[in-house]
């Protein structure tokens, strides 16, 4: 019997494309049952028709539907992928320009920091609804793979009021940086054993072997050596100088968790580059899902007319989520890095936290070898930041202004900058900005707008932030169709494509 | 550069022999060193001639040394397998013998019981010192195999007192329930995914899928239409029919774990059959391991002049140990079961026990996933035996005779069969019969024979338990070579091979 | 503002007429009101009227009614007492009557043993019930102070489905065994400081010191040469001898606990004595309370006549229950064992089991201290009885007689005298004879019954127990009114008053 | 028999008359033993005079000694106190003035902050050999109660590498903010009941009541409308905004544990006062130490002249030391605020951290209640200060300045003021300035020294902190006699007189 896969957000051309054209070059998965939702009818639309060619063209025995009713593509589903993005890039935008008039200066803002914080206030409520979808129509067992951001925060959410839902949350971050090692030593990837631990996307090479040798400690030499690298890592490499431990995460993503780089305006260009958006640009990751998504809805005409996708194991790319669903389903057996609840798998890590570990999934599931100790100053490096998740997810299932202004009091790079009351007019402002998406602050966001209305207000400031790009046009785009089109395909899939996009 | 393996109780022919074999069937570790080492030179050297013998006939560059000093042997290795029984044969005997005195009848007495806790006793100090030798001369991160019995209590003795080795517990248990379930299922064991988790001895398959569907709960229905499984597993089937869960355990020593089916004399052959030893006669592993070790010593000439062991993949056994050391080598992941402390693995037994669990070896380590709640009767069950292996081993590394009278009270075979009094005296007889194994007991020895010579001794009784049966002569086994032979190899490897041995 | 305090069970008269007495002792509380509740009319109104008269005769300000609708009763209560037997004397003795024909002799038969499991079944629904309503309608941060048995289970039950009531379970073995320490000892109890730990009914007396010197080892050579205790406490003595710790609970009941002494018909009266039912006589307790109650139902008109009971701490009794409130309610500091989860307040026993421990109450609630580990050998036996609870509360909550089957398995004591299929057909047995107080059963109770006309039954005998007494009829008891009384007002104090009652 | 009492850093004046005066006001305990012993000769001389007179006006039993062997002094002792301070005033001036110099401008600086993690640094190695001369020469049980800061970092290491020694860090900072509480409300501080919970120096009212009436979130209303609170209190007041809960901590020492108050100079006095240094002053600590330690080496033989203390209940003081020692010895129940290892207590910080707990103390020890979950942004709080001590911790005691570069860049506020190189650079100034208390970092010191000549250094600049005040000369003194004796008795028992200084 074939299995049915749902996925949730499928609006998201670049991820749902290509996580569909994944698991249909596994043998023994192509005749899945594919059904696509979105809320918007029309991204829905235009990803299920390239979709469908692409299936139609390879003669694929896969059923590809699309509905605009979610518990009908959830219904009877063995896998739901969730890639939506709730507010969307207007909503994304609000987490970054709010917080620059406070002069917090942010890269990506969809993690921790003020913008990562209300967007896991907008997005967590919704998570939680798919997860009660899923226990309630899906087939039993269905695993939710969720890639939404604010990943920790987000299964953090599923988790605790899912109801039970089985879900994992995955995000390819480990990869860029195995390659990057390997490059540094100059060796092949698959010769470099990896383990990392942490949270998403702080998380750790806690261990690096080459043939059984421990290269752990000889990274920042060999990375002090290669030019390049040291040119576009510098957040990474004075992390890893400090903390003897190299980070997944990349410079400008790295740099906004903690309270030591982007805290003094003239500084931040010392920390990062923007020759990619993704090594520290102001917004970069604002800008470059903007101009994807506004070239895909000018293009789309062209993308019809390209060559559909081909299929088969050569074809394959790397993201985990076929892997996950193949070992599921034939019980080859995948070894990735994944985000769950802690529960004593990293011992200094608080029980409740989601953390991102290996693990190994086969046929009797996805297995989660215990770790053990993080390195302290690294397991220092993330309670911090686990921290501001608990408050942000209680408050955001809660409602509870308390709590998320509490969050954002703990927030280390907000800390680093602003002082409580900056701190709660910033709240007031984020959430009056975001008030469409927020339902559960409704008393919050009246509140802040009397006070705003009062008069009585700190003064903010214009603030591009320190390394804000101007963000393309179509037509700027139109001189460069090619690289437009790649980055579009790419640019939803966030920290992924370590690419240079300018 | 060639690894280093040690084998401490060498002597042990079949142990030995075959995992030394089975190591050399990998390609990439046919160079390896192996270092025998063994207290008695005369079993060393004929297990020493065997193995030689084997590698220089098929031409295989590894190096065979046999030494009767054991920190030589360590001295840089990279695992050292322990197949040591202390106190041999001649210890065994009293395991089996002084309880039968007081009623208590057991089929293999090496796990706990009256005799798995005395021969822990006699075990658990000698393996803690080889760990300490481990730590002190070997290789660094050098990992310790440990296949002597009793399995659980000895790895909790190296694991807290043995100055941070790293040891693995192994038993092959699993694999004969395995075949025998997909035996019942009418499938092949490849086509059977099972989770087994517990306690070494009792462990329970508490996941059974077939293509992802869960075949647990049909299992029952399964052997009773059985009639071969019906007949030789009736204490297996007894037990999975009150807790729901199939036991990995054999049907004589599971039923020696457990109050409710050799407490009554006259009850015990309606549970077991004599077949085969392991099914539950009376002393049956002290009198299969007799025969194979009278076999061995008398027809160990010709052994020499049969043909050399063949090696190469196709050549290869089942055994946990090489498939270990060929992952940790070559990356080559393997899955299999595990003995090593809980902390939270399976979460609803203590942290301090050692459990066994599967795992996940590759070139990152023993990757130990998390299990969760056992189903709570077979937690129950493994609790009370958790109970008994603590008080032993504190009791052993201590020399407190009181904790171990209070491991003996809390046996549950024992504790059904007799009151405190003829406890306490049936522990006198013990140390008694044990003293030259049990340096530890000096003092209770001394007390314990006043005691037994003041002439107050509740009675006891010579019973020959319900299903003794004959050991063989030397000459009785020369009228069948072939089977003696082969019983001969197999015996030390108890609990394992599973064919019939009358 | 006076409190509020509710009574359910009321018409308990040993326990209501003096906790009530006992609080409206509290100068404080003089003013409380008093709401009693019982299921039966008539022993609610005889118990209101003995109350009542009590309360007027001493003038006290304090307003005491009755009523038959528990949530008018608990409605706003700050304080609510469970006195509550579910099923009566009748159910009592099915619990004692049906495992005697299986040998299964029991003392008391309250606590685990396969009376004390079917006595939770029938118990363990009624108290969550009582705790929902509680949390409806009672005063926000009403406390529940349960004193129905089996204790352990009940609590266990209350905290895991209770929906959050906060409750606590109270016995006061600790103090008799308080007092009997003492008088070997030659000291008064106030000059001996003590503290227990475990569970319900196995609480151990693990630290006992005079002006900071440690006594708890002395106590076995001081019982030894006190030849009455000697005489009475045979089982109590004999497991401080093997386990080092001495027990808080009486003789009879203890002996039921364990495998070791109650197994062998011919050997039970080795180990009792009868001159106390509470000392070890074959269902003792029902005995007791089976006249208690008759008398008092025959008598009542008397004891109206009688004096009222004085007011004033002089008059006050030494039952936790008043404590509890007094300190509660005023600040005083008072100090007690009481029933809670574990949580980590005894490091070796599991998490999710109710312990009995010191704790310290005052203004700010009911504190209770971190004890650490129990000895091994202590820990090791309160384990095997809280597995049998823990259970044993699953299967209470579920229906599912799977789970009650195999808590009786694990029961020590019935897991020593029988055999697996002896048990089942035991557990038909019982669910039969309680069915009208075990609605979740229905199904199970309906197989039973099939099997039990199947006619394949193991055969069972009329077996009275090792040491079964006469049950004196009213008329008998005449020849004696004083004792009489005196013990119709304790009985249904169980294990509590430990004053001879033969 | 009479019991010792054993003061290491005795010559500490304020601290060591008064807890032995308040010891010996306890009728049972007047023939104490006290032993006094300090590295200063001249300070122990001093105070040794002092007490020695003290007790001999009074004709109490006690007999008092001193001398510079401390393990004679600690001899058979029963209790030993330290109030050392390590490096002294002279330390101390480094732990302030280095970090000013990078604008980090602290308060008092003994507890996280640089000048806490330094302190801790020269202080943990000698309380762990406190701690382990207490082990092998007092008596068996002795309980070391610990005066030295910083508190958590020092019990810390004392429990972790202590050879196990019983120890308790005491503070009396809870007693205050009670006072505090009762002020804002008009109620006397007996009637009102709080528990406190937390980390030393950051510890939470967690619930405030008034006959059992819950106050807790009405006290920000409170204090707001008592202008006195409202003008001292600003940081506290600000943090109960934020929180919901009160801080124990002084105002101007809260401000140094967080990165919201002191990061921006010329924030700094809004958020402050100096009429009390305890209220924010830069340094404000080490000037009223050094006035005080000044004032009284200069008027010493004024004091001697001075009348004698007087002893007896009435005279006693409300620190904890002396009502411990009396519950320990008399059983009368004492409850106070404790600061032990976690393991549980408070269910939301980290089991390994030293917590600030209620407890009660009664002839069977410390009683140490579970305390549960923490409010979460009070936890968040608190955690971020348990990962540099964490950190602090571990580096004190191995000299790996790895990880004590870790503990600074982790500490709130450095974190918000400097970037990691200023870090590094600070760290090897503070390392330099303290080498001579410092020998585990011998290595460490000699590269910074190479660090500091290479001259490629960030610049630093002279800086006196916010709000720094100028430290009177004994002839300034002089003017205010009374004043200055009254502070320098005070003056070490920092934190705790909040009587006005200025």
């Amino acid at each position: 019997m074939s299995i049915k896969i749902a996925v949730v957000g499928a609006g998201s051309v670049g991820f749902t494309r290509a996580m569909i054209h994944d698991i249909l070059c596994i043998p023994e998965l192509r005749d899945a049952q594919v059904s696509l939702t979105d809320i918007s009818r029309r991204n829905l639309d235009m990803v299920y028709r390239l979709v469908k060619r692409d299936v139609e063209s390879a003669k694929l025995p896969a059923k590809i539907t699309a509905t605009a009713d979610r518990r009908k593509a959830f219904k009877d589903a063995n896998y739901v992928f969730s890639f939506v993005r709730v507010g969307g890039l207007e909503g994304f935008a609000t987490d970054v320009d709010v917080p620059l008039k406070y002069g917090v200066d942010q890269c990506v803002g969809d993690t921790i920091g003020p913008g990562g914080i209300m967007y896991g206030q907008r997005t967590m409520p919704v998570l939680v609804e798919f997860s009660r979808d899923i226990v309630e129509v899906a087939a039993p067992g269905c695993l939710f793979l969720n890639y939404s951001n604010p990943m920790a925060m987000n299964t953090w959410a599923c988790t605790r009021f899912g109801e039970g839902v089985k879900v994992v949350g995955l995000c390819h971050g480990v990869i860029g940086g195995h390659r990057l090692i390997a490059k540094a030593f100059g060796l092949k990837p698959e010769d470099v054993d990896i383990i990392c631990a942490g949270i998403n996307h702080q998380t750790w090479y806690i261990s690096i072997k080459h043939k059984g040798m421990d290269m752990t400690r000889k990274l920042l030499a060999a990375f002090e050596k290669d030019p390049e690298i040291r040119e576009a890592e510098k957040v990474r490499i004075d992390m890893l100088r400090r903390f003897g431990y190299f980070s997944t995460e990349s410079n400008g993503h790295l740099s906004e968790y903690v309270p030591w780089y982007r805290k003094r305006v003239d500084e931040i260009t010392r920390w990062i580059n923007t020759d990619t958006w993704i090594n520290g640009e102001t917004g970069g990751y604002l800008r470059a899902c903007t101009e994807g998504r506004n070239w895909f809805e000018h293009d789309f005409p062209n993308w019809m007319k390209e060559p559909p996708l081909k299929f088969g194991p050569e074809a394959r790319g790397h993201e985990h989520g076929s892997y996950i669903v193949e070992a599921l389903e034939t019980g080859r057996t995948y070894r990735g890095h994944f985000n769950v609840v802690n529960r004593g798998i990293i011992t200094n890590l608080p029980a409740d936290a989601i953390v991102e570990v290996p693990g190994y999934v086969d046929a009797n599931g996805m297995n989660i070898p215990v770790v053990g100790d993080l390195p302290l100053g690294c397991a220092a490096v993330c309670n911090a930041s686990i921290s501001v998740q608990r408050l942000s997810v209680e408050a955001a299932m809660s409602g509870n202004d308390e709590l998320l202004r509490q969050a954002m009091m703990m927030d280390p790079l907000t800390g680093a900058v602003l002082n409580p009351p900056e701190i709660w007019q910033m709240v007031d402002d984020m959430l009056i900005a975001g008030e469409q998406w927020l339902p559960q602050y409704a008393k919050a966001v009246a509140e802040a707008k009397r006070r705003q209305k009062s008069g009585r207000r700190i003064p903010t400031r214009d603030f591009a932030g320190a390394a804000r790009l101007h963000t393309k046009t179509v037509e700027e785009m139109e001189q460069d169709r090619e690289t437009a089109t790649r980055l579009a395909s790419a640019s939803e899939k966030a920290g992924k494509d370590r690419k240079k996009s300018r």
